[in-house]
């Protein structure tokens, strides 16, 4: 597990970000390569926390990491997960119990990667 | 931050279930005191993590642990949250943004909370 992605609709990101940074009591960066993202720095332990600027409803959702994307994605859809878009080199899911989570090449440093990752059969 | 809770609508929160156990490759174990909770055993790092069967839409919320519900529910306020509802000790509340979090009093045990918790002033 990577990230918790705060996905606020666009007119509302500021306001979310600010509210999140003081509640959390974190600074928040924009992530200038993506500027829809706004990172919490260090706001939840082991993990990247950012608010994301949406065309869409206020939602949250959980970004699985895989140095796989096929393979990945393919044993989440085993599991009962339903492919909804792709995202540059993202999987974008809809899961059991109708959560949205994304499938994501390795963005965490590789020796940390390969020390943290769950390995399937 | 003490909790990520997956609230799933109750028909689909054994499925929704048996998916993130399976792809977190952790266990589920019911919550017997409040049996619409099923943890996720260590599913993320220093976070409790539970599915939550919900008469509602599906939606991540995020919980806020605090020694004290209601000055933090009005710090919370005071940075523009609104209050939704009460449930047993704890307020919901919708943020900036449109997420709904939910602040509760202390469950972890008091030295671990009182190590790791923001001390506002």
């Amino acid at each position: 597990m990577y990230a918790v992605l705060i996905d606020a609709p666009e007119a509302e990101a500021a306001r979310a970000t600010a509210f999140w940074s003081a509640a959390l009591g974190v600074t928040a960066e924009p992530f200038t390569p993506q500027p829809q993202f706004t990172t919490l720095h260090e706001a939840l332990p082991g993990l990247v926390t950012a608010v994301q600027a949406v065309d869409d409803a206020p939602r949250i959702h959980l970004d699985f990491e895989t140095d796989d994307v096929e393979a990945e994605t393919a044993r989440l859809l085993a599991l009962g997960a339903e492919r909804i878009s792709q995202w540059q080199e993202c999987q974008v899911l809809r899961v059991p119990g109708g959560h949205v989570v994304c499938v994501l090449p390795v963005e965490t440093d590789p020796e940390t990667f390969r020390a943290q990752a769950n390995v399937w059969p």
